[in-house]
C-alpha cells in the first residue's frame, strides 16, 4: 500500500465505501451482458500529459472486487506523456468492467492534483522554498489529496485542527490582539507543537514576532511586502506567504526567500486528468 | 434537511466523518485561544457571483459541534451576488470556528456544480433537453453532488450501477455485437429498467433500435450526426449526447432535438466558488 | 462468493454479523467440552426434499470461525431427495459446532424460498411468464432472499425504492389520479427507470395506458379480468398479475398472457426447509 | 422503546439498517409523485385475527424518517379481530408512504410469531409448563423475534451460545460419554450458567443426573417416554422436552409434567401475519 | 488467534481501533527518520517477573500493519524472570517501531492482570477455591481481562448483565426482601442462568436458601462469618465470599471452605509488568 | 459535553460501546426483579479522598439508557472527602441500575488518574515545571484518560504518533547518530511539529543541539545529569526529563530547571478511587 499515508485497512476500509457508493446492489449492466467466466485484458492510459498518482488506489478499486493480475507501468509520481500507458490488468472481465469508474474517478482526480502540484512545484525551481496544501481538500478524501500532493513534490501543512497550531483572523479577534493570542496559545499547546500565526501585516508582524511565535503566515501580502517581512523577521520564525498565489506569481513571492507558499487551488479546484480505460 | 437524497441519518454520518476527518483529536488552536464561554456572530458571503447549493449540509458542520442559530438569506438554487449573505449563525465561537472549513469546503465545491450546471442548462434554455451529470463524481460525494446538480436545475442520469442499465463499447466487445448486448439485457434485467445502449455511428444505431433499445447515448458524436440519429431514431428510443460537449457546443446539440445531454464535466472537474466566513 | 448478489465483502460482513448475534462472548459448551484440538467431519444432509439455495453463505460461517475443507456436493439451484449429502465438511470439530446454528438456519431459510419459487415457476412451464418476487422480505436478508428467488428460478422484482418506479394507489390518491400520477413520474424519474403504475380495474388500465406507463400492475384482479386486460394493453405495456396469487391458481394466471406474476409470499410467509448436519 | 430487548440505541440502529436497504439512495416513486409538503392520515389495520408485536419497532420505521404522530390502538400482546385499527399515524405523506413496507414486514413477521406462540401456550393453558423458542431464528432478527415470543406469552431458551450450556449429541460424541461432557462442562462453565445436556434415551436420562446435570433436554422423545423421564429424574433436575412437537402434540406432552417444552417452528417458519396501512 | 475469547475478526477489530487511537495519521517520526526499506529485528523483554499474558494480541499490533516474522519463546501463562526474551519479531523497521507502543500497552496490562491474579490463586493452592474476577474491567477490554484472568489461573465470573443473574442490594431494596426478589428472578430468568443473591448477613443467608437461591454471595463478611454460613448453607447453594479480600487475608478465606472468592482488584486497580522492545 | 476532549457524538459513540459491553442482550436480573415502572433515587459517593475526573462521561452511562435528572455536587478537578456525594441522579431505577458499573468504572478510573496527577503537580508547586503524560495509556481510552491528566493539573505529551515528533533510541540506531536522526526529521516534518529527541547522556545532547533539534527528552538521568543538561541547553532547546521519576524523586527533579516531567505512571498503573452508588 502507499507508503506512510494510511494503515492498510483504512484504505481498503475507504474504497469500499467508494465501491459500495457505485455498485449499490450490483452492476446490472455487465451481470446481465458478460457471462460469469469471461477473463479480460485491459490497460488504463494517458490521454493527456500528467504527473501520475494514486495507482495503488485504484488497484483496489478492482482487488477488492475479484482476483486480478496488475502490471503498473509507472510508478506514482512519474510524468507521463499522452497513449502512455499506466498499469495493465488482467481478470475477471465483469471485476474489470465494475471497478473501472471509481478507479478511474480517484486515479484522475489524484492525478490532477499530483500534475498541479507538479507545475507549482517547478515554477519555484532552483529556490528552497516549499509549496504546501492547505485543508482546503474535498471532505472524505484529505488523506488521499495530500498524499498526491507530496507525489507531486508539495509538502503538507497541517492534516487537520490537531496536529498544528494556526492562530486565524477571527482568533485574533476573540482573543483581543495577536500579542494575546499568541500567549495563550503558548501557554496551552502540547509542548510539540509550534505556534503558528496569521498576518495582515508588518505591524502584526512585529507583535507577532515579540510575542514569541514559531512560524508566520503572510495573509494576502505582495511580493514586495513578503520581502519586506522576511527581513524583518530575520530567521527568527518561518514565513509562510499565503492569499491568492497562482502559477504565474508563485517564481515571484520565492524569490523573497520566504520559506513556505501555501495554494488552496492544489486541492480545492482540481480539474480531472484524462484517462480511460481500454478493453483489449 | 434537503428533501430526496439521503434519509436525515445518513447525511449526518455523512458530516459527522467529514468533522472527525478535519478535527481529529481537537482543534488544538481554537481551545488554546478562545474561552470556552465566548459567543460569536458570523455571517457567510460569497465573493464572486454563484448559485448556491449545499445550505443544510452546511448548517449540520456547525450543529453537531454546538447549538447554534442558523438564519439562511438564500435557499438553494438561488443566484447570489458578490457580497451577498448567504446564512447568519450564532452561537459559541468554538463551534463556529471548529465548523468553518469543513462547512466552506461542502458548500463552496457544492455551489461551484450548482453554478456550471445552471450555466448548461441556461445555454440550452427554450429547447426540451435535460442536462444531466454522469458518474464522473467525486468518490464519497455523489449523493451530495448529484442534489447540487439538480439544484442547478439539471436532471441525475443514473445513480450507481443498479439504478439503469447502460451498456458501453466494452460490454459490446464482451458480448460480440450490439444486438448481442441488447437482448441479453432485456432478457436479464429487472422489468423496471430501461436498456440503454452506447453506439459510435448511426450502423450501430440501427442495431440498437432493432435490437429493442430503449435509449441510446451517442458518443462523441458532432451535431450533425446527432442530428441524423435524431432523424433515423423518429422517437423510438430516448437520446443521450455525450462526450465533449462543452458551454460553447452545447447549445448546437441541444437544437438537434437528442432528449438529454450529459456532461462529465460538472461533476469532474469543479471549480470552489469563493465564500468566505466572516466573524462579526 | 455467490455471483451476482453483492460484493464479497459485504456478504462476509453480514455473516459476520449474524456469528455474533449466535455466538456472543462465546460458544461457552463447546470451548467446556470439545478440547481445542480435536478435528472433525460432518456433512450437512437434507432431511426432505428440496433445491438447495445458500451453499456459499454458509460456508462462510464456518470459514469465518476456522479453517475448514468444504466439499459441496451439490450446487445452488440443484433439486436434492432426503438423505441427500448437501456438502461435506472437515475441520476443527469447535469450529463445525460453532458455526453449525448460523449455517443452517441460512441454508433452511434460503432453500425454503428456493424451494418455493422452483414450485411456482414449475407450475407455470411451457408459458412465457416470470414469476417475480416483491419488497416483502426479511428486513436485513433482502440481497440473499432475492438470490434464493432467482435460484429458484424466479425473477427480481426492483430490490429497493431506489431501482423502479411502482406507483400505488396511494400515490395515486396523493396525486389525485392515475394520469396526473404517472405524468409527474414521467416527468422526474431518472430516465433510466420505467414508469409502473398499479391499477385497480380497466378504466384505470385505459387511464394508465393513455398516460404512458411503461408497465402496469394489475392488483387483485382475477384471470379474466387479467386476460380482458392483456388485450385491452395490446403490448403497449408490461403487464403484472399480483395480490393473493397462489400455488393453485398460478396457472391460470399464466395463460393469461400475463407478462408477470408477482408473489408475497415466496419470502413474507417462508417455511424453513428440513436439513441438519451430522458429526461423523 | 420496548422493554427489556435491547438498548434504545441498538433497535434504533437496527431499524436504520432495515430502512436503508429499501430506501437505498431514495424512493424515487414518492419524491416524483408526492409533493413534498402534503401531510396525511392512515392507519395500520389487521385483515385477520392476531396477537400483535412490534409496534413500538414499526413506529421507528417511520419517526426516523420524518415526524409523525402516532396513535396506538392496541399495546404488543393484544388480540385483535379482522378489520382492527392497530394504530393511526399522521405526518408527511412522503414519510408514510417511504416506510410503510418496511414498518409493515416487521410488523407482520413479529406479529405471526406472536400469534403462533400464543396459540401454543393456550393449548397447554392450565399446565405449568413453559413453551419456549429454540436458535432456530431469522439471522439479525433474533432479539426481535425473541421479544415476540414473549408477547405471545412464551419463554425464552438461551439467546446465544454464551449465556446458557447446552450439550448437545456432537458435543456428547466430542467427548466420548454423557457423564464425561456433563462433568466437563460443570468444571468449566461460568458458575452463573446451568448445565443442560440432551439425552436419546432413559439410560442417558440416568447417566446426566447422576453427572449432575442441571437440565435436561429430553430429544424427539414420545409423550410416554416423556412422563417415566420425569417419574425417573423426580425433580433432582429442569426437563425440556423438544424435537416435532406440533400444535396437535403439545398439550399431550404437557400433561406429562415436563417443565418445559421448546418449539422451533416459533421462529423458523413464520408465516406473516396479513396486516395493510391505508391511508384515509 | 486466542482460545475461547472472542473470534478472530472481532479481536483483529479491536486491534484496529487501538492502532487508529495510537498511529492516527501517521507515525511522523519513524516516516521521517527511517527509510521504507529497512529491516529490523527485535525482541521483547521482560524487565521483572511475571507471569505473562496477552502474546497473539501483541503480535496483531505488528502484523496488522506489515508482514513480520513473529518468534515466540513463551506461552501466555508462563511465568518469566526478569531479562527474558518473551518474544522476537523481525520485518520492516517501520512496522516494529510503529506497532511497539500499542503493543506494550496490551502486553504490559495483560500481564499485569495475570501475575496478579496468580498470586492470589497461588495463596490459595491446596484448597478446592476458585479464585473469580468480578465487572470492575476497563471499559472495552473486558473479554481480554478475563482472558487475562483465565491465564492467572483464575476463572470467570459472569461476562456481563446477561450472562447471569446476580441480586444486588439494591435490587432486593426495591423488590422488597431476599425472598422477594429471588422469587421474582426465579419466575423470570431463561432456564439456562442460576439465581444468585448477595447477603449481608447470616439472616438473609437463612431467606436466601429458603428462596431457592442456587448461589449466595456473602457480602463483606469476615472469614468466621463467611465459616458460619458455609455450615449453615450446608451444601445447599454455591457460596461466594466477595468484598475487601486481599492477598494478605485470601487464604483464610480459602480455609471457610466457600466455593468462590472474587476480586475486584485483579482487573479495577492493574500494575503494568515492565516489558520493554529492544531493536537488535 | 466534557470541553476540548472530543466531539460529543464521539464520546457517546464510545459510552454506547462500554455499555453494550456490559449490558449485552439485557441486564437479565434487573428485569426480572424491578418492575419497569419503579423510579428510584441514589447518588454516587466517594469512599477516600480523591480529585474527581468524569463526571460528565458517568452521566452518558445513564442517559443513553433512559431519562435521568442528573445533579452534579462537584465539578472535574474538584478535591473532595471520604463521605462526599459526587452527583445525585433521579430516574426509572433500571436505569440507574443498569447504568451503575460502567459509570463506576469510568469515574472511578479517571479520578484515580486526576488524583494521581495532582499529587505529582502539587510535589512541584512554586516550579514552572509541566507535569506531562505519555503514551503509556489503556487501548481505546487516551482522550479520556490524558482528559483526566488536565483535570489533576497536568498538560498533554503529544496525543498519538501523527502530532508530534519523538526520536527515540531505535529511530537514532536505524538513522545512524542523533545528528542524522534530526536532520532527516527536521527536513521531512510537517512544519508546525516541532522536532523533539531523546538523549542518554550530555554528549548526546550536545549532539542533539548542534542538529537544531527544538525539544530535547533526557532519558533516565538522575537530577544531577538533568541539571547539567539545563546548564548546557542555555534554553536553546525544550528540555524534558522522562524515566523512573516517582512522587519521592519529582521535586527533586522540578529544581533542576527543567521544562517537562513526563511520568508514565500517570495512566499505565492507575488505582481506582473507591466510589460507591448508593441508592436511597
Amino acid at each position: 500500500m502507499m507508503d506512510n499515508i494510511l494503515e492498510p485497512w483504512h484504505v481498503e476500509a475507504l474504497v469500499e465505501r467508494f465501491l459500495e457508493e457505485d455498485i449499490g446492489r450490483g452492476d446490472r449492466t455487465t451481470e446481465a451482458v458478460v457471462p460469469d467466466d469471461v477473463r479480460g485484458r485491459a490497460r488504463i492510459e494517458a490521454r493527456e500529459a500528467a504527473v501520475i498518482a494514486g495507482v495503488d488506489v485504484a488497484r483496489l478499486c478492482f482487488s477488492l472486487l475479484g482476483e486480478v493480475s496488475w502490471e503498473p507501468f509507472v510508478a506514482d509520481g512519474s510524468r507521463v506523456e499522452p497513449g502512455a500507458t499506466i498499469v495493465r490488468i488482467e481478470g475477471p472481465l465483469r471485476t474489470i468492467l465494475t471497478g473501472e469508474r471509481t478507479a478511474l474517478n480517484l486515479l484522475q482526480r489524484l492525478s490532477g492534483i499530483a500534475t498541479m502540484t507538479r507545475s507549482y512545484v517547478d515554477a519555484v525551481a532552483g529556490t528552497p522554498v516549499d509549496i504546501v496544501d492547505t485543508r482546503k481538500t474535498t471532505p472524505g478524501l484529505r488523506a488521499l489529496e495530500k498524499y498526491a500532493v507530496r507525489v507531486g513534490g508539495g509538502s503538507n501543512h497541517r492534516a487537520g485542527l490537531d496536529d498544528g497550531i494556526l492562530i486565524k483572523d477571527n482568533h485574533i479577534a476573540a482573543a483581543g490582539s495577536v500579542t494575546e493570542a499568541v500567549t495563550r496559545a503558548l501557554a496551552d499547546r502540547p509542548h510539540g507543537l509550534k505556534v503558528e500565526v496569521e498576518v495582515q501585516d508588518l505591524d502584526q508582524l512585529d507583535e507577532a514576532l515579540a510575542a514569541g511565535a514559531e512560524a508566520i503566515l503572510l495573509d494576502n501580502m505582495s511580493p514586495d511586502l513578503v520581502s519586506a517581512a522576511v527581513t524583518r523577521a530575520g530567521g527568527k520564525a518561518l514565513l509562510e506567504a499565503s492569499g491568492g498565489i497562482t502559477l504565474e506569481t508563485v517564481a515571484e513571492y520565492a524569490k523573497t526567500g520566504v520559506d513556505l507558499i501555501s495554494v488552496g487551488a492544489l486541492t480545492h479546484s482540481v480539474r480531472a486528468i484524462d484517462l480511460s480505460l481500454e478493453v483489449d
